[in-house]
C-alpha cells in the first residue's frame, strides 16, 4: 500500500496530547487525525507520529506516517484532510514516503521550541501558548543555563516517571535560552527527547534565571543522573514541536 | 463614591464582544467585569469601557470607569478582581480617576493593531489572533496603502450599517501596514473610530494587497462616503485594542 508522510501544525490546547488512547478515549491529535484519514480511505488507517506530544502542548512541524489503500495526488490528499480535520489541526504539507519511512524510528533530530512570560500579570492573549512566573528572570544567567545542556549526555534527571526507553543518553545539538521583553524563549534540538525532558530543562531554568540556582548547581543536579532535586517539569501550554529532520535534512532552522 | 479607574487585557475570543447585553444575554466582557465587582461591592456595579469591541476581537488595554461603594487600595482592588474574572479577562493596572473621568467619553486617543496572515494554510496556533486569506499581498503596496488613510477625513466609506454617531469626521494620527513574514500588521491610532472602522481599513488595505485595487481606487472609493463599494470587513479575531489615551497622555507608543 502506498506511504505517505504528512507534515501538520495543530494547537494542543483542547486535545489530551498526540496519542491516541482507544475508543471512547479523550480527543487527541492523532484520534481526529486517524479518523479523517479513514473517512478518506473508507477503511482504519493507523497513523504514527514523530513526537508524542502531551496534553496542552502545540505542533507547528510535526511529521506523521501512515498508508492508503489507494494513491493520492500529495496536494488534493493534504486539502482533503484539511476538509475533514477540526480547525486547530491543519496538515501542511503532504509527500510520498519511501519504503520503510517511519514517522518516529526514521527521525534524526526535533526541534523544540518553549515560550514562559514573566512578571505579575501574564497576557491572556498569550495563555494557551507559553508558560507563566510571577517573578522576574536573570537574562545573562538563563542565558548561560541554556547553553549547559548541549552535547551527548546521559539526561536521567530530566526523565519523568513514565518513560520506558532503554537509555536516557541523547545528543542535544543546539540549546538556547533567552529572555525577550520578559519572555524566557528555549529553543532545543536534539537527536530525540526522553519523556517531559524540555519541560524538565526549562523548570532548571527558572532555578537559574530565579537565582535560586547557580549554574553550577544545575550541572551537578544534571550530572547526578536522578530525577529526585531537579524541579518540576515547566507547563505543557509552552511547548511547541517545531520540527523534524530525517536522515538527510536538518532541523533547527526555523 | 470613589471612582477608578481600571486598565485590562482580554481574549475576546469567547466573548461575544464588550458591551453587556443584560441579563440572560451572552457572555461579554463587561458582564463577567460587572459580576466581578458586584462580588466585590456586594451591590450592581456599574461600567464604561472605552472601546466597545466586536465578537471575538481582543484587548492589551481596554480601560473602565466604575464607582465602588467604598475606597480601595488600587493594587488590592486589581488584585481581588483577577481573583474574580475568568482567565481570559485580566485586570493589568488599577487607579483612583478624578472627578467626572469616564472612560469612553474622556478618551482622547485609541490605538488598535490588526493581523492578518496570509498563504494557503493559516497555522492553527494563529486562528484566535488572526484573520486570514489565501493568497498573497504585495508589500510595498499594502504599505502605500496604510498611509493614505492619515489626516482629518469624513470616513463615512468605513462605517457599517448600524453606527449612529453624529459625525463620521475622525481624525487619524498613525496610519500603517507592513508585511512581516507574510503577515499584514496594521497600526492605527485615532481620536475615535467608527463601528467596524479598522476592519474596513484592513478590508480596503487587503483589496489593494492582492491587486484588485490600486491606490487611486482606494483614495476614490474613501472620498465617495458612501459604504457601498467598500470592501467587507476583516474578521474581528485579528483586531486587538492596544491602549487608550487621556488628556495628557500619549498614545500610540506600543
Amino acid at each position: 500500500m502506498p506511504l505517505y508522510r504528512l507534515t501538520l501544525a495543530y494547537d494542543g490546547a483542547e486535545f489530551s496530547g498526540w496519542q491516541a488512547q482507544g475508543p471512547g478515549g479523550p480527543r487527541t491529535v492523532q484520534g481526529v487525525l486517524e479518523a479523517a484519514l479513514q473517512r478518506l480511505a473508507g477503511a482504519p488507517v493507523r497513523v504514527a507520529g514523530a513526537g508524542r506530544t502531551d496534553a496542552g502542548a502545540h505542533a507547528l512541524g510535526q511529521v506523521a506516517s501512515f498508508e492508503l489503500p489507494r494513491d493520492w495526488r500529495p496536494d488534493a490528499l493534504q486539502r482533503a484532510l484539511n476538509a475533514l480535520l477540526p480547525a486547530d489541526v491543519r496538515a501542511l504539507h503532504a509527500a510520498p514516503a519511501p519504503a520503510g519511512f517511519h514517522a518516529r524510528r526514521s527521525a534524526v533530530a526535533k526541534h523544540y521550541r518553549y515560550e514562559l512570560d514573566s512578571g505579575p500579570v501574564q497576557s491572556p492573549l498569550r495563555r494557551r501558548y507559553a508558560g507563566h512566573v510571577a517573578f522576574a528572570l536573570d537574562a545573562s544567567a538563563v542565558r548561560e543555563a541554556g547553553r549547559a545542556f548541549v552535547g551527548r549526555h546521559d539526561f536521567a534527571s530530566l526523565q519523568s516517571a513514565g518513560g520506558s526507553v532503554k537509555t536516557s543518553v541523547r545528543t542535544i545539538t543546539r540549546s538556547e535560552a533567552r529572555l525577550e521583553a520578559g519572555t524566557l524563549v528555549y529553543e532545543v534540538v536534539a537527536d530525540g527527547f526522553l519523556r517531559q525532558m524540555v519541560r524538565s530543562i526549562v523548570g532548571g531554568l527558572v532555578e537559574v534565571g530565579r537565582g535560586a540556582w547557580r549554574i553550577e548547581d544545575l550541572r551537578a543536579a544534571l550530572a547526578r543522573h536522578d530525577r529526585r532535586g531537579w524541579p518540576a517539569p515547566a507547563e505543557a501550554r509552552g511547548l511547541v514541536l517545531v520540527s523534524v529532520a530525517y536522515p538527510g535534512e536538518t532541523t533547527g532552522v526555523r
